[in-house]
């Protein structure tokens, strides 16, 4: 039985936390942390039988018992907490972006090195049974050799802007999921990155320095297009589809919907919209990424997303992010020096 | 070049007058004759280059250039136009029912024996793209032996009352199709059938003897169960759809739309409902069927529905009323004696 | 925190164990009972946390701090279980059908009367979300007063001949469902039912009395034709939809897929089967089932499937298997007298 | 009755021959001419009736009965055939791409200018009902503001390189339809274009100087962001649709099929991929565009297609190739001078 500790309350903490309990055999969460815990939440941890409630993630640290911890808290802290779990010789499961700084992140990279500790990265799509079902298909050689790929990727809603000011932006924030699901996808690596950028949502968010609306083009490393267009609100709730085509055709995914039920009537014939929002979209993805998490660590397999996956989709965040300032294709050579 | 006469001028002649013009090589319309005959089916006609517009349909049997004659007149008449145009020697396409008469039928069948001359019945389904896409699944045993058929049959706006009462009822003049198409599906016969139907759709329909809402099972000679259901009004339009299922799976199919377009709101997912009226639901399949009317005739093949097709499915029909009136199932044995 | 024991650890008990260890607020698994209980069974148990295992239910009802039990044992024993539940004053969540024999339901109903106890029916398919989907769509009036409903529900593969034999016939144990379905759809009772059947898939099914393929017309008391397709084998996996046609409009549910991803090669597009078996398909359902019953039994109110509706399908089942027998429509009144 | 005639006997011009033979009332192909002209195709011709067949297209301008060709010629024919057209008082309609070379479109404008001749370009798609259904609900606001416009555009397999060698390039002979699509989705001008190509469908195509695989991100003048994907194989035949998202949803439309059949095996379920190749694919596009321009000519309306539409895609197609030579983001000021 793998003890799990869970640093930071916030929604996605929640997530993992009931994932966790709910879902995955052979590990439980023995604590939970977080400095503004609150009543709600004390009892919401109480509810679920979560033994340890603390303000300190150092408890969690400190706790022996506790085999991995999943960093949940906000970006800025994952790099020193990530050290200091690493120091305490616990496994790690770090949200994404896992930094904002690729400095700060090889730091971790060095700190693993040779310490045998886990470190898996929250890309949770690569778990989702649409995702994975066009990956096995494009590994089984279904499409032949990839040629294009569009990714969609639309949010019911935006953030607050005061979150958006922290975000990193757009492309560190949310497109970073793209950017992993196009390697993932493709199994290559990204060269060149072009982005078209707009403010079309909210002007707010234009005035906090960031962007709402993206066309952004991937050059892959096995010579293959990904084209990625995103949008912070979708009328019609959260909107995740993509496609491979190759020389063997291609293969695509929609997106979920609460039913099956159409209705045909003298107005057309008419089904439910996808799922709202993404932890109802993707709660079967954060339960699948617990679970093979914790297989790794139990089984002292490698982690399915590791570090330098973690890595790589800030690489293409941080090219995609000049390609829009300077309003010209950027090399991820250009990033990575 | 095969000139054909078209003997009634209303709109299912018009339909097949138009589909030869525009779609058939090797045949024209030389001649049309309706009774009723007035100034705009009189410019329609000329509109469509057609040289001989009659009000008796004896003058295009006298022709000797007519080949062939499409009979689209009221049922009551088909049997002797028929008849009259065995004498005359033309080639006979005959819209459905070909009769409500079984003694009627038998007597053009009679008539035509040694005659050399070709007579196909108007059933215009077996023509359609997405129904010869499942008979073709069938007979290249894709589902393997076919044990359950579902056929849906609905119809946008019932007909005037006054043509319901000359219908011969809903299963001579609406299920009849269904009739055929449970036949054309599966390759086999019906043996017995069992119906309940309704009035649930005009209480005026009931008052005129008939029902207009209907469901059949069919019990057919190889086995399968054939399963209809029909009703004189469909809010979302023309509704025709079919299923077989057997030992190695299933093969459907669903309605025409005019277009693949949908819209995601915030109030669902919606597409075009189906092509309202079964013209433009079956303009294709009407060119289809006159075209292989006119290749049997010119070239001396087999019609692809022939006069024991027709009766086949009057035959079913009849059992159905019968079923309907006695609350029973009926064997066709008690109707062919 | 209501104490619930499961009563039969077959695949349908350790389904509900499952469901409410893993999903169920507010309740509990204490104890299961199983006479053929063997290590295997126990394992499980005891990974799922539930203290007390034992081979005689009896030990169930004694338990004090047992306040509902799940009766998931063979049908033969639910008559008496049950009534031996109500003497010990447990809530009652009875697996379908009730019982094959009407007077035994009547003793149960009779015995619930004025006990103040809980009594659901294991209909899960009422808490399926594309069939609540489609309910709720009736119940709103959005398709108007319903003409035409039709059900299709086929099994991936037969039960074991040895279950068919002591099954009741195919009428009771798989169609039951339907007759079920098609009361839940349209909120109104059979007054009718004619079947037509075959054995299709295995002649041993025939030689064991039973059939393995039904098309099944029910009328009833709003006017509405029902009409219900089945068979024990679908090659494409588990196959359940449903239609509700009414005066505005239809509303209709397809089936559960693992993914929509769907492959565009050469040879057509291709998506994935229907979930194949029942436990996938209507995992969710179980799960709303036991909330449901629970939040019954803690908030006292009416289950969402009463005793009367696990009686009323049966009462349906009975008819469907005379009609089967006679080859005649029968009427519900002839069934209950 | 308009009198047309064809100049150019090639596939295109067949097209359009049998599209106003068969479809296109109030007109009549009085002429055809092409110096190619072989004994195939005057049997052709002959059999739609078309009383003149020629080498010299001049014989058709010198026709004094014949009041509008249409120019399906080899592209480098269309501005000197559009000049002597316009002096011989021809309406026109000229196929795609008008022109490779501005002035020379200039040139044709010029002699436009007064002469109250109509010139329609032979955009095709726009007259598809697919396209059509996704601009009437931008046109009626059902989106909103258009953000992002998806259009994927892949042809069954590329044409022959020596072709490829005198067709412009990828972006003036198969992206220029996109350009054009864009433009009608949104009404709006495309501002700014970026390429990113490749060869990955036929070397040689890479050897003739061109690419034939690319993504295209469009900048348009109402701040929408247009993203193009092109291939010139798709293994599963013609793929052609379109997306338009905006602040209220987003309307999409998917390929035609041959049917609406789909078999459901233990395979999985498959339907028929799209139509194959875009003469069946847009053949009612091609009569529709005829009929719109001989209801122009004849009620002297505006075109719905004007001789500005042809030289806007042209220059986008202009700015598309610099910027994929340049792998840079091309302005289309840079273009237009």
């Amino acid at each position: 039985m793998l003890n799990i500790g869970i640093i930071g309350a916030g929604r996605i903490g929640k997530v993992h936390a009931q994932s966790i309990a709910g879902h995955v055999r052979g590990a439980r969460v023995k604590a939970i942390a977080d400095p503004a815990l609150n009543a709600e939440t004390e009892d919401w941890a109480k509810g679920l039988g979560i033994p340890v409630i603390s303000r300190d993630y150092r408890d969690l640290l400190a706790d022996p018992e506790i085999g991995a911890v999943f960093i949940c808290s906000s970006t800025d802290t994952h790099t020193p907490i990530s050290l200091e779990a690493i120091r305490a010789k616990k496994h790690i499961f770090c949200e994404k972006p896992i930094d904002h700084d690729v400095a700060k992140i090889r730091a971790v990279q060095a700190a693993l090195q040779g310490s045998g500790l886990k470190y898996q990265v929250g890309f949770n799509r690569r778990f989702d049974h649409n995702f994975t079902a066009l990956r096995r298909a494009v590994a089984e050689g279904k499409v032949g050799a990839p040629e294009i790929v569009r990714i969609t990727s639309r949010d019911p809603a935006p953030p607050p802007v005061e979150y958006i000011k922290i975000s990193g932006g757009l492309f560190l924030d949310m497109t970073i999921h793209d950017f992993d699901m196009a390697r993932y996808l493709t199994g290559a690596e990204a060269t060149e990155v072009y982005v078209q950028s707009a403010v079309r949502v909210d002007a707010a968010i234009g005035e906090a320095g960031d962007v709402d609306t993206a066309a952004v083009t991937l050059k892959m490393s096995d010579g293959s297009l990904v084209m990625i267009d995103n949008s912070r609100r979708s009328a019609y709730g959260y909107d995740q589809r993509a496609e491979v085509f190759g020389s063997l055709g291609a293969v695509a995914c929609g997106n979920d919907a609460p039913s099956t039920a159409y209705l045909s009537t003298a107005g057309g014939v008419t089904a439910e919209k996808p799922l709202f929002f993404f932890l109802e979209r993707y709660m079967q993805a954060y339960a699948a990424e617990a679970m093979a998490f914790v297989d790794a660590v139990v089984n002292d397999t490698p982690v399915p997303v590791n570090q330098d996956d973690g890595l790589q989709a800030v690489l293409i965040g941080l090219a995609a992010t000049k390609s829009a300032k300077e309003g010209r294709p950027v090399k991820l050579s250009e990033i990575t020096g």
